[in-house]
């Protein structure tokens, strides 16, 4: 039996079934090209049948021209109706996709309770959906919702559903264990006898995190024939999520010698589970396994020296596999080669030796400390080393900002900033308006930057994040606030942190500006502001 | 084979090896004592020889008069030493407890490189130190490090260790896949050979988290003969987390028919996983499995209607056998089901055809529409749904905000919040500082409400998100805030969305303040207040 496994993913559409997970169509196009990125076959995207949100993803992910194969969801036509008129069905077709995935009820307590239908007909509805899909172009992956359940209580009656759909001409016979009830030995032994029954080489595999071992019938599954699996980045679903992708790929893999995306997309990983968990806006958990921030930290002492020896006395893999990175939290050495690595890119030579070197990574452990994230704000970080470097000539210096909101009952708020800086011994002091606190301070601070630099005109703000950092005392919290600028060339990340929100966006905002400056002079457009002392109002 | 597992809880021990737990002697106490009403066999409290907060532990647990076995751990004696000498093993001998653990090496590996020492002397420290435990009376709890990596590379060295640990006289040989890569057929594989070289009754097993599968690991263990279980509630612990109890316990029983603590101690098992994690201060997630929040919670239009006819439809097992319950969301998904469902859930009749029962739905899905999100907001929806119940008495009525934030360079920032209100027609207008805008705000509002409303002082912020929704022009964004807020009985979400993000941030704590008023009246506690009419100043 063939060693390559197909990589379904649902994060865009069984994720979004998990509380507290909203994805807009916009997010979900930057997370397609992202899954497409990491090397996954497929890419359930929505269901178009029910959701506006998912007809514009379906329509506007064709012009990304992806290497996966986009997939839309649905259910088998309605009892007692005729597929061609199912209008799920056809929103499936005019969605344009190239695969289609139908669930259907495979388990007959399900076919009795929820559909409300007979047997026959159900096998019907699963038969004419299929061959009408089919006879349209699409690929087609069957669902079968409950199969574990379903096999446990009529395996007749399971087995029947299956080879209905394969007769209706299905390219994958996925397994559902919807309920994530199932245990791993039963799994293994139910998928070998469907192994054998069925010959077939186009099982899959969709577990569910109900008894926390989504992992590992999935594992068991594909050991026992299934050569589909289905699942989400970072384990996002209903209740206790779907089968996590994140540990699955790597232990497929790595462990279990499956073949699945190539060597450079597994290192990959780490970065793909993070970009998700940033655009889903849901915190991911520092001891997430393979990709979380703590999978390879170790804390001091006898594990420290030991690995400082042979990683292998502790660390399961070598953490670049899936491109993450061994943590020591006390210890020079990790933090050098990095700091040193990421000047060369930027074209300096850092001494791994000298004593500023040293002052920097001391520099960046205490901001991190504090709470500020570089691996997100490569502006920020850029901006600690070239000043390190003796490159950074301040173009201009904060003075003080203020900000004002006010709101009354049946009224629209009100934001004002105003902003001090000093530019060559030049106090500049401007007013502006905005939608809200950050806007007006952005406003401000642009034009109190234009007069003196007019290239802050071409860059503009594309992204504004904010993370509550620490959560014993929610409203008096650090706050951390990470910025995306761009302009035509270019897009960069700075970052703030403080207790107030309108400090750390002030930070990164600030820094956003002293980036978009590298390098630049102040301009000769304004030879009278050069002439004059004191303060300008604008 | 008898079905009874023992449960060796390492929460206090190995759990504290994880990123951001720290436990003091009182915090050790309290977990302790729920531990034991959960039935647990083991408490292992911590590391005498190295930390003076487990001495006093020790110490004072003996004063709880606890069911469960407190265990202590250490290593085995130095290389090249006498048992009887060693300090790390005295410790746990005056420690006064009834069992201990001794961990030793039983990969090679490990021997020549951490120990730096010969595998026959590492043989000795093994023997030496049980037998001296043993010899001073005390239950020997024998964990073998790096078990499965040592039997992978050197079978018989591995088992030699085990032997000699028995021979010694350790009640309990425990395998331990200490850097969590093993796969769950390489566990049963590798217990199944030992249960009949040992024919051992006594075999445990300890698994960590690194690959998402140290719950799946440990089933197998005990599948292939393993009899006692060692984890950590809600699975905390070094790096991926140890395996977590909180899925093992049910899972063993409930799912495999093993003997683990009783039903009404099983029907504890949600409540003990939440106060641990207060008492840790560790956010539980809620997904986790049987014990989240969201364990038993429904989304979907179609899961919803299903359930509502039979729970079997989609849950794997009955929520109140964990001591869990089910949830309906209400979201962007849902259907009238699912209002109809939580207005049931809050003592409201809504009829699913009544006008009203519409007018709310849509209500919900405009407001969605904008961005209000309402699943992870059962605060604000409930406010919305006893609003149309009309229900709702307005306690206070909004008037105004201001928020003034200033910064100067070198000076720290300052932030001041000024709120007015009505109550029963006396206008009130606070003044408060807060460490940024939003705590300010919280500040100002709390002191206009307190003195009318004095059961607003139980209640604090617990948790604060900010989310941005549109992306196209990021400063002048929507925002979502979401907060969460909590007094001694309860916890609740409110929700707030406006371009401003002050102006969000004061529509959530406006709802969680009026979700805390829901049924109460203005206290007559400040009578003098009642007489006057106009404006009070704080």
């Amino acid at each position: 039996m063939s060693n390559a496994i197909s990589i379904f993913d649902t994060t865009l559409r069984d994720g979004t079934q998990g509380e507290g997970i909203s994805l807009s169509a916009d997010d979900k196009l930057k997370i397609a090209k992202k899954l497409d990125q990491l090397g996954v076959q497929y890419i359930e995207g929505g269901i178009p049948g029910s959701n506006g949100k998912d007809i514009e993803f379906f329509k506007r992910v064709k012009d990304l021209r992806l290497q996966a194969k986009i997939v839309a969801f649905g259910s088998t036509r309605r009892k007692d109706s005729i597929a061609e008129h199912d209008s799920n069905l056809n929103q499936m077709i005019n969605a344009g996709v190239q695969a289609a995935t139908l669930v259907g009820k495979s388990w007959d307590f399900h076919v009795h309770t929820a559909l409300q239908t007979s047997l026959e007909e159900n096998l019907a509805m699963i038969y004419d959906s299929i061959a009408y899909l089919k006879h349209k172009g699409l690929e087609v992956i069957f669902d079968a919702e409950h199969f574990f359940d379903g096999y446990k209580n009529n395996p007749d009656y399971a087995v029947a559903v299956l080879k209905k759909a394969e007769e209706a001409g299905a390219d994958w016979l996925v397994m559902c264990d919807t309920n994530g009830g199932t245990m791993p030995h039963e799994i293994h032994s139910i998928v070998s006898t469907l192994t054998h029954q069925l010959g077939a080489a186009n099982l899959g595999i969709h577990t569910h995190n109900d008894c926390e071992l989504a992992v590992a019938n999935t594992l068991s599954a594909v050991q026992a024939g299934a050569r589909q699996v289905q699942g989400t980045m970072n384990g996002y679903g209903e209740r206790c999520g779907n089968a996590n992708l994140c540990s699955i790929i790597p232990n497929l893999q790595i462990k279990l010698g499956y073949d699945c995306i190539d060597e450079e997309q597994m290192q990959q990983l780490t970065n793909t589970a993070r970009y998700i968990s940033e655009v889903a806006n849901v915190h991911m958990p520092v001891n997430q396994p393979y990709v979380g921030n703590a999978a390879f930290a170790h804390k001091g002492g006898i594990h420290v020296s030991a690995i400082l020896r042979d990683s292998r006395t502790y660390e399961h893999i070598v953490p670049e596999l899936v491109g993450n990175k061994q943590r020591v939290l006390v210890s020079e050495l990790a933090g050098q080669s990095n700091i040193v690595s990421k000047a060369n890119e930027l074209g300096i030579e850092f001494d791994p030796d000298h004593p500023r070197t040293k002052e920097v990574i001391q520099k960046i452990k205490d901001l991190e400390h504090q709470g500020y994230q570089f691996e997100g704000a490569d502006g920020s970080l850029e901006l600690l080393i070239r000043e390190a470097n003796g490159e950074m000539k301040e173009l201009f210096n904060f003075e003080s900002f203020k900000i004002l909101v006010e709101k009354s009952a049946g009224q629209p708020s009100v934001s004002e900033a105003f902003v001090k800086i000093n530019v060559d011994g030049n106090s500049v002091y401007t007013a502006a308006e905005g939608n809200g606190p950050v806007n007006a301070l952005d406003n401000a601070l642009r034009k109190a930057l234009i007069q003196y630099f007019p290239n802050i005109k071409e860059m503009h703000l594309s992204d504004y994040k904010v993370r509550v950092l620490d959560e014993k005392d929610a409203a008096a919290a650090k706050v951390r606030v990470l910025i995306e600028s761009q302009n035509y060339q270019n897009s960069w990340n700075t970052v703030g942190v403080s207790g107030n929100v309108i400090e750390a966006s002030w930070e990164a905002l600030v820094d956003s500006m002293r980036y978009a400056l590298i390098g630049k002079k102040k301009s000769d457009f304004a030879p009278d502001v050069q002439e004059h002392q004191g303060i300008i109002n604008l």
